[in-house]
C-alpha cells in the first residue's frame, strides 16, 4: 500500500492553496531543487563534456524511460524520453502510416487534444499522399474503424471532460480491421494504472509534466510495442537514434529497438527534475492510486452536486469511463474559475463552459476535497464570481 | 569593447582544467544555479500553472530568441527557441521543400554534421516524392547548385576541421539558381559575428549549448527570414505554433510569423539556464569576440606547429575560412587526446584522426593557450600518449 500522507509531504504546495490543476502542471517535488542543483554544479559545472558518460546523461532517456514505462504498463526497454508530446505524436503517426502504405485514413476523435490533430494535419499536408484525418465523436470511434483506416490516434482521457476510452477494446477493434493504434496518455500516465502491453497499443505517447510532476516543459515519452520497435521507421531520424551516434556515419542506420525513437541531444536539466519526481513514483502502487483517485473524484462530484445544482457534471459517473479529473459545465465557468482561484482553489477553464479539476492522490487528500467543495459552494451559491475582475480573460487559462 | 577577463570571471571553470571543448558543451555560468533555483522554487513551486503567464514562461521562446538572434544577425522577432537542433533542421527542410515543389534535390556537403543529413534522409523517405539528398565535398557546393536544387542545407562551420563556408556567397549562388538556403549555425552562433539577414539566409538553425553556454540539452533555435516567415508552412504544426493556442480549435491555423515555428510546450528549466548564459552575451561585442578568437586560434596554431611537427593542421589558416576551433590530424589522435585530458587540457577527438580544440574568448585567454600548447608539446614530444590506458575507447568521445 502506498501511504499518500507520506507522498503529500514530498511536494511543495503553497500555503493556503488547494491545487486541483495537477492534470495541467504537477507541483514541485521537494527534492527537485537539490537534484537539479547537483546536475548544474557537480555534473555540468565539474564534469562538463564528460557528463554525458560520467553523469549518465546519455543513458537517461531510456533508463528513466523505463521508470515512466512502469506507470503505463510498458515492457522494459520500450519507452524513451525526449522532445515534446507533439513531436512524439508526429513520430508515431509517421511511423504508423509507413507501416500501412495502402491505407489513407488517420482516425481520431473530437475529444483529442488539438495539438495531436494539428500534428496529423501537418504530416498529411507534407506527405501529399492522399491521407485524410477523419475526426469523429468520441462515442463513434469504434464504428468508424474500417478498412481504410491506417491508424487510430486517440487520447485515452479527454482533456476537457475526463471521459476515458477503453484502450483494449478500441485497439482490438482497430487491429481486427488491420489498423494500428496510437494512444496519447497525456492524462493517463500517473493518473491511473495503464497497461499498454495488455491493451496491445502499437504506439503510446505522453507527457511527464502533468500527473507525473516532472516540471514545466519536462520531456515527453514514446512507447513502441516490442513487435514493432525493431522494424519501425523513424521519420525523425536524428543522430541519437542512430545505431552508432558517435561513429558520425554519413548515412542513417536506425538504432536497436526503442533507441531509434531518440532524435537529438537530451534535455538534461529537464530530465534531472523529472528524476526527482520519478523517485516518488518508484514506490507508488498504481492500484492503490486508482482506488484513492476514485474516492477523491466520487467525493468531489457528490459534494459539488449537492451544493451547486447549477453546475452540470461533464465527467462520466461510471468509474470505468473516468480518468482522474472532474469537470462541470457552467455557463459562467470562466468567471467562476477566476473567483475560485482568487480563493485558493486552483482548477482551470476550458472553452466553452468547462470548469476542470484534477485529482492527484500523491498530494491531494479527502480534506482538500472537502475544503474545495465548501469554497465552490460558497462561490457558486452566493454568485461571488459575478464581478468584472473575474471576467477579463488572460492569454493563458 | 568587451572585457574578456571580466567575462571569464562569470564562469565556473574547474581548477587546473584548460577547457577547450566549449564548441561541444559550454561551461556553467556562475549565475545559472541561482537562476534555475529561482525558476524551481519561486516560479514552478509558488506559481505552479500560473507561471506560464506570471513568470513569462510562455513568452520566453521568442523573447530569448531575440537575444540569440542578435548573435546571428537576425531581425528582431524572427528567431524562436525550442526542440533540438535536429528537429529544427527537419522543420526548415520540410518548409523549404514545400516552397520549391518542382525541385527534388536537397544539396549538402560531406562536412555537414551527420544528424542534419540523417534528418534529410528521414524526411525524404517519409515524403516519397522523389527527393534526393545530394552530398558533395565542401569545396564543390557552389558548382553543385543547379536548377534541380530545392534547398541547399549547409553547416557554416565544419564540426571536424573548423573550416567556414562563405554564407553570403553560397546563398547568393543558391538564390541565383532559384534554390533556398538553410544554414546550420551550431558552430557559428556565439563563435563569431554571423549576419543571417545580410547573408540572405532563408532559414537558419542552431543550438545553444556550445558557444552560447546554455547547458547540456539547452533548446535549439530557428530563424526564418522576414520575407518567408508569414507564409511558410510548418510541417511540425504543434499547438504552440497555432494562431490561438488556447482557443483549442479543432483545426490548425499558423500563428503570426516566427510563432508558427513553435511546436510544443517550452522546456522551462533549460530556458532558465540559457537565460543566465544570455545575460553574459547581452553585453558582448561580437567584433571584439572575433578579434580575440582569431588571436587565440592563431597563437595556438603557431605554438602547436612549432612544437609538434607530427601534427598536421586541419583548420584553414585563412581567417575568412576559419571558425573558432582548431583541429589537427594525428594518426594516434584518440590516445593523444586522452593523454591531454588526463593532464587537464580538454579537447575532443573526431574519427578518423582529428584532435579538436575549441576557442571561446568569454573564458579562454592567451595564458590558457600558452599552457595548453606547453602540455600538448610535452605529450606529443615525449610520446606520453603511447600507453594502453589512453587507447581504450569510451562510448561517447
Amino acid at each position: 500500500m502506498t501511504d499518500f500522507a507520506a507522498t503529500k509531504a514530498l511536494f511543495h504546495l503553497p500555503e493556503g492553496m488547494i491545487y486541483l490543476d495537477g492534470n495541467s502542471l504537477g507541483p514541485l517535488p521537494l527534492s527537485a531543487p537539490d537534484r537539479v542543483a547537483r546536475t548544474l554544479a557537480a555534473e555540468w559545472g565539474e564534469m562538463l563534456i564528460t557528463g554525458w558518460n560520467k553523469a549518465g546523461w546519455m543513458a537517461q532517456p531510456t533508463e528513466m524511460g523505463d521508470r515512466v514505462g512502469r506507470l503505463v504498463g510498458a515492457e522494459p526497454g520500450h519507452v524513451v524520453l525526449g522532445d515534446t508530446l507533439s513531436i512524439k505524436v508526429f513520430q508515431a503517426l509517421a511511423a504508423a502510416l509507413e507501416m500501412r502504405p495502402g491505407r489513407k485514413v488517420i482516425l481520431s476523435d473530437s475529444g483529442n487534444f488539438p495539438s495531436d490533430l494539428y500534428m496529423a494535419e501537418g504530416l498529411i499536408a507534407a506527405l501529399k499522399q492522399g491521407h485524410e484525418l477523419r475526426v469523429v465523436a468520441p462515442e463513434a470511434v469504434a464504428e468508424a474503424i474500417d478498412g481504410d483506416v491506417a491508424v487510430m490516434m486517440i487520447t485515452e482521457v479527454d482533456y476537457r471532460t475526463g471521459r476515458r476510452h477503453d484502450m483494449a477494446a478500441l485497439t482490438r477493434r482497430a487491429h481486427q480491421a488491420g489498423a494500428l493504434a496510437i494512444w496519447d496518455l497525456a492524462h493517463s500516465a500517473g493518473a491511473f494504472p495503464v497497461d499498454v502491453a495488455e491493451g496491445m497499443a502499437d504506439f503510446a505517447v505522453g507527457c511527464t509534466y502533468k500527473y507525473i510532476n516532472g516540471g514545466p516543459g519536462a520531456p515527453a515519452f514514446i512507447y513502441v510495442a516490442p513487435r514493432h520497435s525493431g522494424t519501425v521507421n523513424p521519420a525523425l531520424s536524428g543522430w541519437l537514434g542512430h545505431e552508432a551516434p558517435f561513429a558520425f556515419d554519413p548515412s542513417y542506420r536506425p538504432g536497436p529497438g526503442i533507441e531509434r525513437m531518440r532524435v537529438g541531444t537530451p534535455p538534461v536539466l529537464g530530465l534531472a527534475a523529472l528524476d526527482a519526481a520519478l523517485d516518488i513514483w518508484d514506490s507508488v502502487d498504481m492500484d492503490a492510486l486508482r482506488a484513492r483517485s476514485l474516492e477523491l473524484t466520487d467525493r468531489f462530484i457528490a459534494g459539488v452536486e449537492a451544493a451547486c445544482p447549477t453546475l452540470r457534471l461533464a465527467t462520466p459517473r461510471d468509474h470505468a469511463l473516468r480518468g482522474s479529473q472532474v469537470s462541470f459545465h457552467f455557463a459562467d465557468g470562466y468567471a467562476a474559475m477566476q473567483a475560485l482561484i482568487a480563493r485558493g482553489v486552483i482548477g482551470d477553464f476550458r472553452a466553452p463552459d468547462i470548469m476542470r479539476f484534477g485529482f492527484t492522490p500523491l498530494y491531494i487528500d479527502l480534506d482538500d476535497v472537502d475544503r474545495a467543495v465548501a469554497i465552490i459552494a460558497e462561490v457558486i451559491g452566493k454568485g461571488l464570481w459575478n464581478r468584472p475582475e473575474y471576467k477579463t480573460r488572460a492569454r493563458v487559462t
